[in-house]
């Protein structure tokens, strides 16, 4: 941890699980943990203006290293001043290394030990990423945390090709550990390992020997069930440090988050939230609504009662309307509301690790979501 | 004028031209003349929130019949609470009355003296629309000022074609006056009659002889040059009363309101603030800017020194970035910022009229559109 500008302590461990209540501070403020980060991918949370987001409860969001280097280039947002600056988002910023994207997104990757090379998706133009340039990328859009670059394979794989992949990821991590020049930004690595145990045990303590600033568990929710992924996520997180904060990567739905803040988890992002809310569905404590539904047509009650969010001011027939009429304003209000409603179960997480009581909230949620009338299969793969 | 619900009070007329600084008092509060009415086509001024629409100094907005009677239906919006509760929005409600929409975007118009029969643009669904319908919509919305149902036809035309349909535009407004009930509506006639002086002081004189509570000049705006409007304006306006709102309906670019305003115009409305900003031209007293210029890359400057909407806490550079990235919020930024300029283009204007100095502010104006490097051919044809 860079001591002088990041500070990590966790208050209280609750009583009846592993989760922790802890503060992160950054040189842009400070985030209250367990933390969920909105996706802002392209230097914007989809939809909503940087003050939208602020009230929605969120202390610190995510960047996409890829999509920025890209598009504008991390040069041109440096010289608007950073990407702070640049978005209008004066909060902590975590950025994301790229990883993901070039296995995901990227047209004809090629990967060897030096670096990634692969074609733009907006363009098509020949991109070389490699460890070192993820760190500068990440320096230069002047980011508070950094992820190292890690090299994600598909599942299911063999074994050989999976422990080969994590391998890579562990010497990668250890060269942007070596590349790393900036005093104010804190660099956390990623473990890797598939669904194997013992990979993950392997990833880890090759991880905290060369020693970072956070650990993040990647290459979950990936397809696999929950069940595989909290078998793994169990191990990982108890071979993790008690004095750094853990980062679940792209996780989840909202029983995923307080199943895994149940396992020491302390920061999470997803585009869950945001994209489902732009495709007019509703996380609420009555499970999730699918506002093109019927049955809202004349329904005058807001989405929840008692939410503070913009789109909770309005009847559900008119969240309606707009989805139907094809109107901005529906995409922009459920936005706002998903991200409101996220926040707000990660404060009452926050609030029940400190009373002892996180284990009856986890379950009082999970009751109120079980009892919903609707369903959905939800989208979680990361911005295009 | 209802006067129980409605007062029209001019406070003072400018000593240079025929503008006039007034206040229209509604039972949705005052609105400061001159004044420009965003578009609400369907429920919402598309991209922004009420409060976002509340902090661009809007007073007055507008919303569509045609478009609202079609989708979600005038029931579903009164069935939860009437157009202003349904779309959040507290501040005065001008409705038209889908005359325009039927001559533009309907499918298969028929009109005879009784009404129109037309198909919907979005299903399909044949619709009829008599002055008396038009009305009874438009009190089911509850919106403060209703419009007469008139017939529009396409320019240029026979002066018989024109004639016919502005002597039939008058015998459905003396059927809407009849039919109008609700006592806390004001209604406005509709002045047509094209591009011929006569036929427009003809229809003047018959809609004064029926009596309305403010009067609009239709019609305009659809392809005759500036000159040609200017003439059919300043002799319409001259006929018109004193004691009531005047209305340019559809109307237009900064240049043309201020041009209407020093004609005795007290009120407007326009899609070209909201329409254009979604396609990345702001408007500015530099001129119009096209925000996906290669220029913007790298301008840290925002769009205008000294203004305070949400699009002007960003850089030039960022709203780029934002369009061209197809992100939403570069259109709900520009639109934001649009819309606030053209309340501050007719906040001037009204404080300009208070002092006698309405020439020099219009005069100045003009001279810093003109000196402004870009130009751009503005679409202002009414919502699809």
């Amino acid at each position: 941890m860079n001591s002088a500008h990041f500070t990590f302590s966790v208050h209280h461990r609750d009583a009846g699980s592993a989760a922790r209540r802890s503060t992160f501070h950054t040189p842009h403020g400070a985030v209250e943990m367990p933390a969920f980060m909105p996706v802002g991918t392209q230097g914007t949370v989809k939809g909503i203006t940087a003050d939208q987001l602020t009230a929605t409860g969120a202390h610190m969001i995510l960047g996409n290293t890829y999509h920025l280097t890209l598009r504008p280039g991390e040069e041109i947002v440096a010289a608007l001043g950073g990407l702070h600056a640049f978005m209008g988002w004066q909060g902590p910023i975590l950025t994301d290394s790229g990883g993901f994207q070039i296995f995901s997104l990227a047209q004809r990757a090629r990967i060897n030990e030096q670096s990634a090379v692969f074609r733009s998706h907006i363009d098509g133009s020949v991109v070389e990423l490699s460890p070192e340039r993820a760190v500068k990328i990440q320096e230069t859009l002047g980011s508070d945390v950094a992820m190292v670059l890690d090299h994600v394979v598909a599942l299911p794989n063999t074994r050989e090709k999976i422990a080969e992949a994590m391998q890579r990821s562990v010497r990668w991590a250890e060269r942007c550990r070596t590349a790393a020049k900036r005093p104010a930004q804190a660099q956390f690595a990623i473990v890797q390992g598939g669904l194997d145990v013992e990979l993950r045990l392997q990833c880890t303590e090759k991880l905290l020997a060369i020693g970072f600033d956070g650990y993040a568990v990647g290459g979950l929710s990936v397809g696999e069930t929950p069940a595989e992924m909290y078998h793994i996520l169990s191990h990982t997180v108890a071979a993790l440090p008690a004095d750094k904060p853990r980062y679940l990567m792209g996780v989840g739905r909202p029983e995923d988050l307080l199943e895994a803040v149940g396992h020491g988890i302390d920061m999470f992002d997803c585009v869950m939230p945001t994209r489902n809310g732009r495709n007019a569905l509703a996380f609420t404590d009555q499970g999730v609504r699918r506002l093109r539904n019927l049955k809202y047509q004349r329904d005058d009650r807001p989405l929840e009662e008692n939410c503070p969010c913009p789109a909770c001011r309005h009847s559900r027939g008119y969240l309606r309307h707009l989805f139907m009429a094809g109107e901005m304003l529906g995409p922009i209000l459920l936005t706002a509301h998903n991200l409101t409603y996220y926040q707000r179960i990660m404060a009452g997480a926050r609030d029940a690790i400190a009373a002892d009581r996180f284990v009856e909230y986890r379950q009082a949620k999970n009751q109120c979501w079980a009892a919903g009338d609707e369903t959905a299969s939800l989208d979680s793969s990361p911005e295009q």
